[in-house]
């Protein structure tokens, strides 16, 4: 039993660091940002490799860049959590991440994280991230890595009833 | 002890089945996401029977018109389940469903998915499924059933302070 | 570990009441809403005292202005929750608050719920809450109090690698 409560315990923990993090982004405490992960963590938002980060450190000083923006607001979901080891997580999670200008206009992203966690002494850290996109609006503009989706076998056609 | 533990680890496995259906759509992995729900499921989203189904398979094989998107993105919260039994339980979720299609308009639908989920030998899977839209952008024309609102009592005026 | 299977039902069911709030306000079910709340919560929106409660009766009352709108949608996530002792908890949870004018203009807010609940005979009850607004689209025009954001450090210029 001990060790189903601890799991579910340990999910609880996860979701905080995942939620964490939105909520830090978005009051922009990036001081603290860090602490969410791995010292060594690798996290990953697109081909650019200026976007990209190979510590904690270095995570928090890029995060600088969401400065340009006046507001955030990163809404997270779909939490959804695999156990590697005692020790070691796996998540996925979707994102809706709205950004406004300074000249009020709007970038929306609709992303997906797909994390990897470890426990250490100080609690869940995520040790690698890669952000995807499902999809995002006009108006946002930053190169994040595309989330996969199949293809139409061939020869599929629209339904013959009419749906726009 | 036991039977709280297991309520709540039933709780966490009716989450995944939740949100691995989201998932599924938005990678179109349309051969996993039958498996979601009983063979004899009944899902149905609105009045047109064309858009409903009445089997896993047939479910899957409809699914499959979402190809006519170029891109989707299925964000779920507001996670609310209550058992029946020990094997049966009723779940209401909410969507936010963004659409993208070829030519690059969107449509966005704002949702909600009304469930009844059995156990099973294999799992947790939904057995009947009713989407009703809370809402919708101009975007989204699909016939889904409207959610329920009640109507303001008689005579009921907006107050008079001024809000937009 | 009871006391630890405990905090996790805690959770669940404080779950619930915030999700329940959303659900009632888009069903416009104000006779259930101020059932979750305490008799004397005290519910702030913005400086405008005319927007705040002072009471489960109040609230509920106020709550009636969303009459106004045709149809609402209120999907929230991130939910984040602190015990201060066995019966009383702070919460933070986002919501986006999607609303339609009966002229089918729309005006979407995103905001964040901090919330104070206690433990009553009843269940879990809301005794204080505070909205915030991380943002809002230009046709949300609503006073709600702004969420606070760190301010950049003196000095600080967008990173040299162009992104809008």
């Amino acid at each position: 039993m001990d060790t189903k409560i601890r799991e579910i315990e340990d999910r609880i923990l996860i979701g905080e660091v995942l939620s964490g993090y939105c909520r830090m982004l978005d009051t922009m405490d990036l001081n603290q940002v860090g602490n969410l992960f791995t010292l060594d963590c690798v996290v990953e938002f697109g081909p650019d490799e200026r976007l990209n980060a190979r510590s904690a450190q270095a995570l928090a000083s890029n995060l600088s860049r969401l400065w340009r923006w006046r507001r955030t607001s990163h809404h997270l979901s779909n939490v959804e959590v695999a156990f590697r080891s005692d020790s070691e997580a796996c998540a996925s999670s979707y994102v809706i991440a709205w950004h406004e200008r300074p000249d009020g206009t709007t970038a929306t992203l609709y992303g997906t994280y797909r994390d990897t966690l470890v426990r250490t002494v100080d609690g869940w850290r995520i040790s690698t991230r890669r952000q995807e996109m499902n999809g995002s609006d006009a108006g946002f503009t930053v190169g994040i890595f595309p989330a996969s989706r199949a293809a139409p076998p061939a020869g599929w056609a629209p339904p013959n009833y009419v749906m726009s």
